[in-house]
């Protein structure tokens, strides 16, 4: 493996994030971004503590601004760093809401962060992954991933705001691997089609068994599957269900 | 047929918007949206002149409070009109660049009026659109149409900022079908797959016989075609080819 | 119009196949395809008595020699005939049951009517589509159009005869569509995604208005539009569901 | 891992099978099922050599006899074993050809064995895979993999026959999963979207680089990542493309 490979992982909550964050440590130094430093601060320090190397920094992905500062901040830590794997799990806030009481602000709050915050954070990412992939000394090629949902590939009734950013940053997806593959960077989307297992979902599906919900260190070890494809065999998109869900 | 029903077109340009307008200037007064005057200024002479009634209106649709002024203007003319069909054809510019080269401000371009627009149109059309469905001596159910593109469904390298808008369009589309159908609103979106066959691509395809491009009052036929489906048969996507295009 | 153009209906029942046959009765000779008599018998007497011209045939689609005998009488009774618009609306029984259950016999059976048959249907009537093209009096290009379902782009548990044979029809639709589009033959499919009004299922959805069910004469009105597109905009698919239906 | 579980390849062949045979075999022993034992002769030697446990049985997946007494023997040598893994990778012949020129055997033929054969194959294997999800000792949730193709997706002119039938194999897995995942049976679709690198192969893309093509034991590792997937994240569909491939 590259001596100076790191993975960066933005929007990093308490759920898949954290999930993915602690996976990739084992292998790489992780860089993780969020708008709130409490949703890393503790992950970062246990990382730390348990042998890996973690860095979190604070920004606002929808800002070029912002985001410009944070890489600046990454170069600084890891200079001369390829980056091996980079994972995009914002989404925004999103509310669920009938069209003609939806606010504009509500309306494009998705769009901003799920993907513009996307097309930046791969602008930033992008040069590192494409360095990655020169390294001969790589042991995977170079991977892009985006989270994405239920609403991706099924646009309901009231989900509009959501729905519109989550089918927008699957052809973004689909857009960078098609560019992206042929010089050797890995790109994939994941629907996530399913209730995540996370505190906030505790009292959700309370009745019904462990296996009606999905494991965020699951989804991780997806992920990490995926960062471990050989150039030969790039999956671009997978679906994740728990096993009691219905679709 | 409703004595007082109109029919607007966003999005009026010397293509399937200013052939959409014609031809549903047949059956209702019709207004035409467009941020150029130039782009509608003849179609609404034109009309007026042979029998029917026509009135143009500068507007940006990105721009909550250019449509609201819009439909202030539209609702002094047309005092108590229930809207019959509403068509949104509005794309806004899009430049194909390699992701590392794009701007930020040409990649939300697409989204601002393509997506942001289709959504505050909706919600300054859905409330006219509505009430004509209540109305008892309507012809047809009123008619919300969406012009989609290639990219719709297919999003290639090089086009992030269209394919991203596209997508969004086709959701946004299909999540509004779902909140309205119920209410009486029939809610399409049509994939324009091919050249359109306008001033500006005279010279595309220009060694293949004309059924490589698509003619925009062909699709003015099929947009038509929709508005007049029964409240027992709601087509919501169609998808529009010249007979020679390979796909 | 060609003077000796045709239309052929395969699967002509007491819902969407009699109401195709009655609406292209209006413009050309029908030819009605059955494997029960009763289906279509007291059909043709109606059409012919009202001023129309119709025959009908017993025929077995999935049989290529029953196809081949039927399709010798068309040529018969139709000399030298072009054929503006052929329809396949035959399904073949097909039975719900959990997987373990079902009978090889009864998995296939959709297969056969289904995909099998609309692959013979198609061979019979291409040559007269193809003719019907090259036909400069022809008023439309030929139309050959395939009746879907729900099922045709969602494969339900319980459905896997079903839904193999519908998700298999919709391949041939698009394989045809591509080699014959060129040749001047408009092909389509219709997904009817709702529960047709038909006698058979006048107990469902007995307690909702009209509007939870699909008309027949609609989706005959809907074929009939799409058989009257021109080579400059061909709609190789549509949806089809009434005001009610949620999807 | 329970001490009595196997996993079972239908379609084993040079490529896909070959390898996904030999990386089951790490795990578990390996029943090959294929129609002609030259397939599997060299492979179960290699097997068996090598510290694995593999058996070859000649059958015919489209003939529900031949496939009986395949399971038979399988019975017979594995009493009592539950099933880990069951993968169904096999196509039959398939033509590309002019619909006009088709014969009806050959657009038959890849539905026979491709989709009647894999409804039988899921048939004989899911019993074994119940079994084995009950099995509290069982590393994993038993997996049950279909290979598919581009042409599952996309049906392109020339190939009614093989894309009749991957549609199909499409819908059947996706029925499968939603009925049978509830009883603790993951099932995958794989859409293998490009050449496999084999020996068949070998004259295609040859001035290409190695990234042109598909690892036949890179698809054995995504199918084995599929296999060890917990209930609380079943992957239902990947894609899988090499570097280069144009998509």
């Amino acid at each position: 493996m590259a001596s100076k490979a790191i993975a960066i992982v933005a929007g990093v909550g308490p759920g898949t994030g954290a999930a993915v964050a602690r996976k990739f440590a084992a292998a790489y130094p992780v860089v993780l971004l969020a708008r709130n430093p409490a949703n890393y601060e503790s992950l970062v320090e246990e990382i730390n503590k348990s042998g890996g190397k973690a860095m979190g920094i604070s920004t606002d992905v929808s800002s070029p601004e912002s985001l410009k500062a944070a890489f600046d901040k990454v170069k600084e830590e890891h200079k001369d760093a390829t980056i091996a794997a980079a994972i995009f799990n914002a989404s925004g806030r999103f509310v669920r809401k009938p069209l003609l009481d939806m606010a504009v602000e509500d309306f494009v709050a998705g769009y901003d962060v799920g993907v513009k915050g996307a097309f930046l954070f791969s602008q930033s990412t992008l040069p590192g992954l494409l360095k990655h992939g020169e390294d001969k000394e790589a042991k995977y090629p170079p991977t892009l991933i985006f989270t994405g949902a239920t609403a991706s590939i099924k646009a309901n009734a009231l989900m509009s705001g959501f729905a519109t950013a989550k089918f927008a940053l699957r052809a973004l997806s689909t857009s960078i691997a098609k560019e992206f593959a042929p010089k050797g960077v890995h790109v994939a989307h994941a629907v996530i089609d399913g209730v995540i297992d996370i505190e906030r979902t505790k009292e959700w599906l309370k009745d019904m068994p462990a296996e009606a919900k999905i494991g965020p260190e699951d989804i991780a070890d997806a992920y990490w599957h995926l960062s471990t494809q050989s150039r030969r065999c790039f999956t671009n998109e997978i679906d994740i269900r728990p096993m009691l869900e219905k679709w």
